[in-house]
């Protein structure tokens, strides 16, 4: 390749990071194109901003973090010894850079819904296989490792486990921008801990505690910022609106909307995802597109589509109530009387739209997912939750599930 | 005031200080507002953060921050004996937090140009003054004090001179968010040393190492980053797109718009700035809009506003060369006629939109603007521009003007 | 109380939490004092400095900044309608100074060993007890919050208890200076939800993952820097050194030694400690006596003294190796052939001065302790560690005791 | 070499930087050394922790801090293309470990005072020649270096210049320690900038601003933090007692002392700093030996020594005032009148010890001194000093000298 030579490195300032260093041709060119360009458009935390005015970073920045991070780890473990050839590192650098490409707006808030039924990997897939024609083999190289098909799955591990690079930067980069100190972790700690025995990752013994203070802030922030009750009333309500909006769409009512944004709301539950039209119109799409129009629906002629619009974009949000019981069905069907009556252009059909019920769940580790190894010094490894004293035991690897009900305010002083 | 016991206080996490106090219902209710809300949708560094990613926050932020600080200073001043009542203290908050409320989309890229001749202040002027039925006495004396009207004129200066809680956060927080450690300033320091002598507001002596240091530091951001010549390249680059919508609609060619954004894309210059559905559409108006629209537009059929969109958006921004001296007419002229030829769809009229040349002004301290006085401990009271042994001297108070030329990339290779 | 007009408020630089405020003339009386003066010559973290170098901290900044969280809380306090008096926040600032001052030299690490059977706090206490006379009432207070007779029990909960603002400034302050930023907690945020009810300390529900995080960071730093086995090498050692002086006193060698030390090393472990010399002496001694001597004695004639005292001060420090498990017995006594064989100059006696074996033991939460009660939204009151989905359970609370033998490193090789 | 394969790379936690590496034996053999170790018994700042607390770091994290901003130099420098073999590299890190390791106790403080007319300097080199036989030819190399013998400058520049590696880290972790944010610089970016043109350290154009800062940053620290008044008044305080110290062990007055600290009091000026002992005992001197003799000599007969030891160990420091002109001569004639009244004990000799006069001067930027090169872009070289709209100008380059007279507090009332 003669153009390596040319290649100038570049840095990007980062607030977590100081510096982060642009070394690779095939990444610079990564960067600066248009579907990557495209995440600086996305909200890594979609609308926790809400509550934590702090917390407005992009996709785009979370991804470079992730980046930085893996630079670190490779370099760690070609410290150690690990052989790792530089097509296997560019590879590994374009898989991570790419694994979040495949978010459509407002990220996991909007998955499935907007986009139906479509998670984001299957998106982040298809853009890697684009990409593979103009970028060559190491981006085929990077489909192999983000399938978990290349035979060196410390690879995948890095780019997608619960010990990953992803993992590490949002949950620093989170707790950065949203003020939540107690989300910190000991990222650089960890990653000099990092090794590999016959290709899998793993962490030396000394790591332990690091990792046990990782899961625990992992927790903590699921539960004081994720899935805040404020924060969960504004992203299911914004599920809401994109639903009225579909809604309207489909029975004709004609409803304001940027190009893109209007190819995905006339999309129906079961389109072809294989036609050229949707990759390009998802690669047009982002944050801007879907909060640039609920601000023209404050004012549509449906009133529940306005109402709910104006909700969200003037911040008064419904009240969310989370328990750790079911909530009862009388609740709720008390809480549908009373909204129906507060709002006379619901009917019972329309009705959910302003009252609704579901659970949210979290899991601080899955010992049945990607898990976290610990190697011993006397060789032996093994998982971390099954290490003598250790934390990440039977409570930690219990998914914490929560049911919610989500109303209007002004009902609560109608029903006390 | 029946209702003050019933205030619960509220705290919000800043990343930048903590966390943040709103002690007062009538605060609460201007926080609430939508016009305050609307603030969360205008990025506080415009197009900065193309160069500097993390720099994605925002003026809502910006002016929580600064009424931080404002009570900082409140208190220090009340601890050294300053009376300053209850109804003072609302009425300064209120106004802190109302100073950019006037800002548009983009805020100082794409003032006067969107809404054309029309300056910041003078909105939040505006603003302020309609807020008054509904929220009292207060935000009367709250329009005094942003207008230098109020006879305790420290008040003003806390909120408005060279040494305001204003620039003190901005400071503090653009550094933070870009990332950049050399802008930050000892504001605590500095808060601590505040006095009022006459009305007037002073620093103590010892502060004037301090104070040093902040000028040092906005010098140093302006022309690290405010001024740096992408950040320019890519906010002039918004200016033209801007004009170009304009021009395209006073022509009559259709243009995809936000309603919003089409009231100002088709307001004239010299329009009636009192007339009601201004503010109303001012207020409707914000950062999403303008991106959500030039995302379409890098598919209109103007070549002009197609091409400057796409390089806008895609990140394929226009060189900009920074010179001490004034860029000489002959280099304009040769780049102006290689892009009539590059660019076969431009004439001489508009070639402007692709080659332009401009200045770009900074004080570090401006002597005849509201100015920093110091008190010394003999009572004696100076501008920090004529204290013995300053750094603050003519060096300094003199603004620095810089010259620039702008051009697509390419002329470049066609020109050497 | 005629000074208090005239007493100006002080500020003190703390690289932790900013600036830190004094406000009362008997705070700042007290703060002066010599007694309290002698805690800038007591490090903080003992040892660890020998592992973690930029932990070379003092108690006098710990106790300043366990002042400076109180105040903190207090404010939150009285801000939810907790009714405290003036002599009471004096009289609990006191306290919270006072907590440490009884510490001798390297606190913990010689604890009982230099100062024979005695802990700290009782001498605290007889420090408290002897400034009665010239601070007056609120020092009398201030006696009885420390040991816990005042009634209102929350004050004395404060300043000692599993949620005490000295554990959390030691977390925040030993985590910032051995830069093992794991340890750092959401202090601010645990802070803001304490709450008192009837007269007992509690955290408000929303604050359990704050709370979890703080007994988790703590249990970070017990294991991975507390319990280094690097410092507890250089600490046991340490123990060693003065055991040895001791015996050589005892038996009357003569030993170098400041006054202050002299009277310690000369003093039987039956010790009148009501004398007035034992005060008078003690408030002499710190950390520097300790190490000026070791460097003295590492030219002692006596070997052993000499030998571990050269150990400690070139860094050439015995081996210590942790253990889940008791070491076994044989192995003990291997290495003391060993070592009996390295070192001709020990004998069957003195061979416990080279090779020793012991435990360390640390509780994470101790729920047989000044525990940490949650208040929840429906007026229960339930012990942290029996709170549904809490992690602060049965792992958490059962104390964790390691096994160590120590020995010096080239008996290893001899064994191996 | 074949030990180098078996050297197992070790990290140190730093607070300022995180991890620290060690990546050589031979460095790693040098910070074993008990002559590097004894840099952690030597406070970087002296006495500034009477007014900063948090000021306690050691001439050994600072020595580490300055061999961990040389390695990020050196990367960079090796990045761009500047050929460093392997030799020079290690051989520099020896340089920059052991810029320091002659400091004596209390460094500047008391420099040329205990060790009468001899700087640190001078030991440093002594030391380093005495470490070649053990060390080889690295260090003979190293030597060269901190001599500004070897043909390539910028290795020395690197180690000794106005834009050396040990300012930088003194300036980042003097701020971090006493908490003053003000001193904060941007020593990453200024890292990446460095270059080397002909064997000559430079800067690129764009760092301007950040080496403007950076020199601002050190007046600031001057002013602020190093010779403040308090800070001052201590140090000279110290350097009194030591001063009377020798003048009693010189009358043959028995005079409480370590060892070493006793060698050097008895040491004359003239004496022979090339006889064994001298080294000797130097290396075996520290902080803590002049402290704990101090505490020992509040107790002295005689009542200069007393008096002097107990003000600076109870912390009654004499009053400091400076100014901007020379102190007349009748003030100190007044002041030493009214001293000679209060303290009986004094003569005309001896009232020196507690009213005395000098200077304190400081450099912002000495353009006479090993100066800054800036490297622009059209391939010009210019002193910083000379940069068009630069700071660093004759403003900065004037050296600022302030004059005091220092005497105990009570003479203020006296003379009032």
């Amino acid at each position: 390749m003669t153009d390596i030579p040319a290649f100038k490195k570049k840095i990007i300032n980062d607030p977590v990071y100081g510096f982060i260093s642009i070394d690779h041709p095939l990444v610079f060119q990564l960067i600066e194109h248009p579907w990557y360009q495209r995440l600086r458009r996305i909200h890594q935390m979609a609308l926790a901003q809400l509550v934590f005015p702090g917390a407005v970073h992009t996709r785009f920045q979370h991804s470079l973090g992730a980046y930085h991070l893996l630079m670190l780890a490779l370099q760690e473990l070609k410290n150690k010894g690990i052989a790792i050839d530089r097509e296997e590192e560019t590879a590994v650098k374009l898989a991570v850079l790419l694994h979040d490409a495949g978010h459509g707006p407002f990220s996991h808030a909007l998955e499935g819904k907007l986009v139906e039924g479509i998670g984001h990997e299957t998106i982040s897939r298809m853009i890697i296989r684009q990409l593979i024609p103009t970028m060559g083999s190491q981006m085929e190289m990077a489909l192999a490792i983000f399938d978990n098909q290349y035979p060196r799955r410390f690879l995948h591990q890095l780019v997608s486990s619960q010990l990953d690079v992803d993992r590490m930067d949002y949950l620093m980069r989170d707790s950065f921008y949203t003020g939540v100190a107690e989300g910190v972790i000991g990222y650089d700690r960890i990653l000099k801990m990092l090794t590999v025995l016959g290709d899998e990752l793993m962490v030396e013994e000394k790591a332990i505690y690091s990792i046990e203070k990782f899961i625990i802030a992992r927790r903590l922030m699921y539960w004081q910022v994720y899935l805040h009750k404020t924060v969960l009333s504004a992203e299911t309500m914004l599920v809401k609106i994109v639903q009225r909006a579909k809604d309207l769409c489909r029975k004709g009512v004609p409803v304001f909307a940027t190009p893109a944004l209007q190819f995905f709301l006339q999309t129906p539950a079961n389109a072809d995802i294989e036609h050229p039209d949707f990759l390009h119109y998802f690669c047009a799409l982002d944050d801007e597109d879907v909060l640039a129009c609920i601000k023209v629906w404050t004012q549509h002629e449906d009133p529940i589509l306005a109402t709910l619009s104006r909700a969200l974009i003037y911040r008064r949000l419904f009240r969310l109530e989370l328990s750790d019981h079911p909530i009862a069905a009388e609740r709720i069907t008390t809480f549908k009387e009373k909204c129906l009556q507060a709002f006379p252009f619901l009917d019972e059909e329309t009705v959910d739209y302003f009252v609704y019920s579901d659970t949210a769940t979290s899991y601080a580790y899955n010992p049945a997912d990607e898990n976290i190894r610990v190697l011993f010094k006397n060789h032996q490894v093994r998982d971390i939750s099954e290490v003598e004293n250790s934390l990440i035991n039977h409570t930690v690897s219990i998914p914490i599930k929560k049911f919610y009900i989500c109303y209007p305010k002004l009902l609560l002083e109608r029903i006390r």
